[in-house]
């Protein structure tokens, strides 16, 4: 019995690393099916592919092996790895982009270093282990392969995990820096609805984002904004997004990933 | 015996939105393959979505499920819902982006408006109703439950329908929207071979867009095109297109989806 | 048995143009498994589309049909051709696309010019053979239909092929074109490490582009390069490429697509 792949990259598409991926699973595991969950995350920011990886999970296969690849330090020292979490396995470098969908899965159970021989078909390009070692080793998993018969045994806790982004919460304000702008322009940030709740942010409000501060409404659904006006909502993954209806809010906002957005209770401060 | 799934939407690729939609699948319906139409919809342009749909229809397997997601209205009080037209089957939101496909397939013969629990697992995100709802739907669809499983009975000609882009037609003239731009700057234009019959449009023409007019030929093909000028033909979906060879005609003439394109034969008016 | 098909094309994933050919072909072959290598070729770019080609592959399944459309010349009298090299199969238009990877697979052992009519269910639209000629061919020969039953035997020795792009390789100096820009800003160059040996070019030197030049390194991986300046390296297709780590080469350098590079140690000339 196969597992299907589940593959996010930085790869975009309009270069042939995917599709070369693509090919290696089909060689080795040509009946696996293969879910391309993103290939569009920012290049190597490896933050936000963890994120987006992670609220995936409540909405993949169980069982799926999560293949994921950013990977700003390929070809040194740091470790690839492969990792058991609830019923679902995870491949990739050991650079913090996996440890968010382990955790969400309900932690790393087991973990190995991967060895590039034992899963190589041919001499490893320095620059591409996506194609050589990660791409084969989650199709060989698929396959029913056992993580130990991939690599040497590690300590899970001894994976490297990153910083959360926290939010500054305060009564009536959040600081939160933006983690991702889609191609609607909602501007999502690092912070949850219990932040927005602890700061009492439900109704009228104050969004700041560089030297620009416009009105804002807490609402749940794109259509409730106002004319003219921004949006303030969870959106699908949990996170609290500034929207603006049938408009961009990044754009107008001035709002950048890595930047900082400010939401003011009306009336407070 | 389950059906192929033909998946639009304007969800972009850059995101995780078509991959979630796809994960969500697969985890109701494994076997089910996903033919993903196209994502790149223009945002919350409802018209190009269902001309888009419509346009494939000839091309699909026939029991397909078609899985349509362009929804700026998501969260609201529009319906989500399920249709039968021919031996194919479509789901989405009822904001005008199904009927096109449904008519080219025949007609809708059979309606329901999704009941969002019976398909949903969790609470549904009121932003992500492709997630949520749709996908669901179409996948349960793939498997073979029936479209009264998934809600109540609606009447078919209750279905909300955009009014159609008509062209403007005389004696030597055709003046029509621009209903796309493609990557090779193709500029498709909201009339058919029919209509420049109509206009007798046979030869050569001026086109004018903006301010800006230039001349142009009636072709087949964009090789037919002389140098440095443009070329009228019918494109692959049936649509007149003002196309340049080896050029961008979209940029040349400064063209774009939504604004006017007037087609005028030389020698006339 | 059937073969997965491998499709290549330049029509981007902006437009429905690479969907509609997924349909085409689960309608004629439902279980093919179809391997999107790269859609994102530069528009009308031959040469780039074989070269990628070619670089798949050794990774690709051993009996797969390769589908490229990269057809500037789409309804004029360019051949459509089907050829056999080693075990797999290639299907595109007869303009210079195909030869570098038959050669990668050991060289065209037999060729057909494909008779549309034996392959086509409708009219074939003069601009679109892609739906209509090439992948529906791609489909009956994964399907198992034979070589000579799409159409009339050729000379392999007729096909058209386009001159190679070959560097300029001196003592201590390459000059090469700049055959591709990926996602990360990296530019790949027509010349191979074995002009880069020739050269002697193994530790430092000087990159130029445009009116700039920079200080670069000879460099096996991204993390070797020093903060604030260049490196050079055989990227994981086997071709020279600039690379800045964390940064945007072709961005800084002003290198393009078409133009030249030049590459000269420090210390001579």
């Amino acid at each position: 019995v196969t597992r299907p792949i589940l593959f996010l990259s930085d790869y975009g598409l309009d270069d042939e690393f995917v599709g070369v991926c693509h090919a290696v699973i089909a060689r080795i595991a040509p009946e696996v099916p293969i879910i391309d969950l993103a290939h569009g995350i920012p290049p190597q920011d490896v933050l936000a592919g963890g994120l987006t990886l992670a609220a995936a999970t409540p909405h993949a296969p169980p069982d799926a092996v999560y293949l994921a690849v950013v990977d700003p330090h390929v070809g040194t020292e740091r470790r690839p790895v492969a990792l058991e979490a609830g019923s679902a396995l995870l491949v990739g470098p050991d650079n913090g982009l996996l440890p968010p969908a382990c955790d969400a899965l309900g932690g790393p159970r087991d973990a190995v270093a991967i060895e590039a021989e034992k899963v190589a078909r041919a001499p490893v390009s320095p620059t591409f282990h996506g194609r050589d070692v990660f791409a084969p080793a989650a199709a060989h998993l698929a396959m029913g392969t056992g993580l130990h018969d991939l690599g040497v045994p590690i300590d899970p806790s001894s994976l490297t995990r990153l910083s959360r982004l926290e939010p500054d919460v305060g009564p009536g304000r959040v600081a939160a820096r933006v983690i991702g702008v889609d191609r609607f322009g909602n501007v999502r940030l690092a912070a949850r609805e219990a932040d927005l709740e602890r700061a009492g942010l439900t109704g009228r409000l104050t969004v700041s984002a560089g030297g620009l501060a416009a009105p804002a409404h807490r609402v749940r659904t794109f259509a409730e904004v106002p004319d003219a006006a921004y949006g303030l909502l969870v959106d699908s993954a949990g996170w609290a997004a500034v929207v603006r209806n049938l408009g961009n809010a990044a754009h107008d906002l001035g709002a950048r990933r890595g930047g900082w957005v400010e939401l003011r209770a009306d009336g407070v401060g």
